[in-house]
């Protein structure tokens, strides 16, 4: 972390990862309000805290590092409250979708930069990691909600690529932008292609991930 | 513990603070987004994922008496929602003062309540009490605001006012419907007149803490 250049990737990197879990908490605080009833209403409301605790936690590392939280996220608030924007569910299978697809995506990323981030950041990265309990509720919920409604499947599929389509979409206009994080990413993949790559194998595992709980691609 | 009657009535006083918290955390979450900058955004976002904690916790305390959180929580859902409603915030600083005025009202409500519940249930209403963070972010808040705008201290004394006298109102609606928790207060604050008291004390206090940040009753 001795390069200017290297130490702007970071705050870059944990940037954008804070306001993701700042909005996806917004979200979820938000969508709770779908709920059938008040027990899961309550459940989605403890996994939206539960991204709060993710967010502190990166914030002090941007502050360890000299940074601003505020200043460290504003690039990329724009691309991130777009995804939200044109995918705010409309009915509780979505929000579960969205939840399981959201989480899935998000622990991928996690998985991918913690290969080349500093020592410090790669705990905080696997810690945000350890919290899985998110999707084992979506999972049990969405499957539940299959096995009741034989349509719901087609449908929230349909919504399962229309969320990755649209992550993909604003992926890759924050890569475009934001040279020092694409260079990160380029680097830390020791790939000329790096960030299609990257993109490459967290969609294969979002489909495999779809598959398993009985959603098609 | 022993008698139905008095279980009941501690079942639903960890109801009605049950869906006070999550409800709060709601409202919290999505009044966040009237906040002026990322940064107080965080703030707020991080004081309501606090309140989630308490629900849970409280959530954990009805199980272990046999009851079921979502069957607590359901008779005091209107009252709560109707405060809610009726005490929607339009700026920051409406945020600002109904967290400050909320807080201080559940921590009064709080600490009256633990004089006569049981040990496990008090030893749990004064940990929710420990949390004063929000508090302090808001007073701070508050006080930069009326500093810096002459005008705001009139108006948000009126919404002060506005704000404690719809959790009056929806209080005694609770009261008058629900027995066993209204006699549990009366019992437990030895007076006659209980719950009246209960609410002269509360407002007293409110009021004080209304002059000590610079707003009038």
């Amino acid at each position: 972390m001795t390069d200017p250049q290297g130490r702007d990737a970071i705050l870059d990197l944990l940037g954008v990862l804070a306001y993701g879990e700042l909005s996806a908490f917004d979200r979820m605080a938000a969508d709770a309000r779908l709920a059938p009833n008040l027990g899961l209403r309550a459940s989605l409301a403890e996994i939206a805290a539960l991204e709060i605790n993710h967010y502190a936690a990166l914030a002090q590392r941007i502050r360890e590092l000299g940074g601003d939280p505020v200043v460290a996220m504003a690039p990329f608030v724009t691309a991130v409250d777009t995804f939200h924007r044109r995918t705010e569910p409309s009915t509780w299978g979505e929000v579960l979708v969205k939840t399981f697809v959201g989480d899935g995506l998000a622990a991928d990323f996690y998985r991918e930069v913690a290969l080349f981030v500093d020592e410090p950041t790669r705990i905080l990265v696997n810690e945000s990691l350890a919290d899985s309990e998110s999707s084992a509720f979506a999972i049990e919920q969405v499957q539940q909600l299959i096995s009741r409604d034989a349509t719901a499947a087609a449908r929230l599929s349909l919504w399962g690529r229309r969320l990755v389509g649209e992550a993909i979409s604003q992926s890759q206009q924050v890569a475009a932008e934001r040279d020092a994080l694409a260079e990160l990413i380029i680097r830390g993949t020791g790939d000329l292609t790096g960030v299609a790559a990257l993109i490459g194998r967290i969609t294969d595992r979002h489909m495999k991930r779809m598959t398993e709980i009985g959603l098609s691609n």
